[in-house]
């Protein structure tokens, strides 16, 4: 049966490259990376080269790199450190309703133990509104966090001018952006957008799961959340994950080679899937539009059929698709970020998240195209 | 060059065989396990695999363990999340001075935060005085944390002893063993010793770095140090580092199918080494003699020796040791182990672990001990 994955956005498959590569790191480079002898110094070589490959492509020096266990990780570190470091400057944080759930509940948690959250409004595209940014921004305000491309909708923030009005009004809160969803797929160097603190993840642009980044930019303190040896800067103690890091680096390396490539295939396999359900379909779409919105993602609300039936009968056809977050789809609730944009239960539970890859081709999506269109008409019948 | 790995306590070389299974697992199951479709229930299934294999050596039932990114982790889980968890019925907790930094740290951050921290007394061999125990126990303690192990020196604690003095004088304390050195070298089964909660990490064993676990016994309930989606029973969200914890379970798989060979065989190592050293060297072991203590690690003490100039000497003969602790060996102090034991700095400085793996032979260990004498006859003479 011919397999079409088509949840990218959930998690990408590795590129075989990075898998053998992984596997000569863990074979040749065993040692731990803290030892004092050769085997210590040949696996800290791996990190480094990493570090090397992830702050060139973000804009950033080397050393200003903490590899962490992966996004969730980097976010709570971020947010959760930003906000015990700096509790006695203030406690006042901003974020927004779109938030992944690692940040999210981040912010949930810190609201229990007495900080002050502000969310910003979004418009029905999931569009930040930076108006209102400005008023809440004040003296106490010690941290702004803000996804640069949702995971669900695949809504763009505005990240330079965010980080232009925080510089401007609050100069002293640091910025965060959850990058995870973004790199490789919108151009991001952390320094021209006053970015303190930026979040990536190896899984999403075909490395290793369990493997992660902080940007730290230097000089920003935070609190850790691990207390231990004195890796990575004692921001992140424990032994390095040596194979998983120089995975993430060479994932790096390979896609950021033909990144512009990529972009724009992934950006016509989401117009083409768009333009060839739409002409069978009744079908509204999520967030942005195909042309605006992240290149790899697009969620699709199909009236009257519901997300999970026909992401199942897909399944059995080989194509395999999101209903909400994956990152949290065994909860029965609906998304929050369609509740945002103003969707109710039901069309929540209509909609569905096609997400693309560097590895996706247009054969593959005219087939998904097809079936979607066969399995619709299938379950309508059934329904009726 | 012949090369003689004997820094397992650091870090173990992977089985080939587990390095081939994670590289297959992640060609074929790179789905993220928390989505609906059958890439996600591939992925969830070698998850329960290695869930299953890792409770069945330490004898709990498989939703008992939550896999973290490495022994680091879930110290830190364990010891910050009891805790926090469980604050408002006391804020005393118990350890010892000999844990590993991951522990030692997370109580020295405690005590910063007010809880009450109070530090058994230990023996010069590394044990733990039980008669202070009973005495520090009340009902304000909320835990008791202790390495089964201790890393640097190979001391075993009585954690059954440990255990029924816990759950006679304070039941309501819940009982943390750090298994990371103890796991496969010395039997311990969760239920049969009172414990509620044990860490475990995958490179001490020939598995993968930057994958360890927690058991939390059925009902004990913990904070969490991350917060995000719901995967580990909300206890450590963040997509599941498939491969990862794939690797620990077959690492756990292969290790145990001949456990008592490996730990008969590393106790041979031991002994041989020590007694060939013995004969041509003036030294003093550090902790337990070679017939007690864990069967794989070796600390000694060469006066007159410096431990790094050994070390390096010996690094240029391929063979890989330790001085101090090397998950912390970059740090200029002593170690606080070898301190405990009362050690002075000169002392701690002249002394070198070596940490032996089910993967050395006599003839490695017989190459070691020789070029251990070459290189001390060397250095003798250079240093008159």
């Amino acid at each position: 049966m011919q397999e079409v994955y088509l949840d990218n956005s959930a998690t990408t498959p590795l590129y075989q490259e990075v898998i053998d590569y992984m596997s000569s790191v863990q074979a040749k480079f065993y040692g731990n990376p803290s030892s004092l002898h050769r085997k210590g110094i040949e696996a800290e070589k791996e990190i480094n080269f990493a570090r090397g490959e992830l702050s060139r492509v973000i804009g950033v020096n080397p050393g200003e790199i903490i590899f962490t266990s992966g996004g969730t990780e980097s976010n709570n570190l971020a947010i959760r450190g930003t906000a015990y470091r700096h509790h006695r400057r203030g406690k006042h944080l901003i974020t927004t309703p779109l938030e992944h759930p690692s940040a999210l509940n981040s912010f949930r948690q810190l609201a229990q133990e007495g900080y002050e959250i502000s969310y910003l409004d979004i418009d029905e595209k999931g569009n930040v509104d930076l108006n209102k940014l400005e008023d809440l921004l004040g003296p106490e305000t010690t941290l702004v966090s803000v996804a640069h491309v949702n995971n669900e909708i695949g809504t763009i923030q505005d990240i330079s001018q965010i980080g232009k009005i925080i510089k401007n009004k609050a100069p002293q809160a640091l910025f965060h952006v959850d990058a995870v969803q973004s790199l490789g797929k919108v151009e991001i160097k952390a320094p021209e957008n006053n970015i303190d603190l930026l979040s990536v993840s190896a899984h999403k642009i075909h490395g290793p799961k369990g493997t992660g980044a902080l940007y730290v930019k230097e000089g920003t303190l935070l609190q850790p959340l691990f207390y231990g040896g004195d890796q990575e800067k004692d921001l992140r103690p424990g032994t390095e994950n040596t194979a998983g890091i120089a995975g993430f680096g060479k994932a790096v390396s390979i896609y950021f080679k033909h990144k512009q490539t990529y972009v724009e295939n992934m950006s016509e396999l989401k117009k083409l899937l768009f333009n060839s359900l739409q002409n069978y379909q009744e079908l509204y779409i999520n967030g942005p539009s195909p042309e605006q919105g992240v290149p790899h993602i697009l969620n699709l609300l199909f009236p009257h059929i519901k997300g999970e039936i026909l992401l199942h009968s897909l399944e059995d056809k080989g194509i395999y698709i999101s209903s909400g977050s994956a990152c949290h789809s065994r909860r029965p609730e609906p998304s929050h970020v369609l509740a945002s944009l103003g969707l109710d239960a039901t069309q929540a539970d209509n909609s569905l998240r096609f997400s693309f890859s560097s590895l996706n081709t247009r054969e593959e999506v005219d087939y998904a195209a097809q079936k979607v269109v066969e399995c619709i008409e299938e379950l309508k019948h059934f329904m009726k």
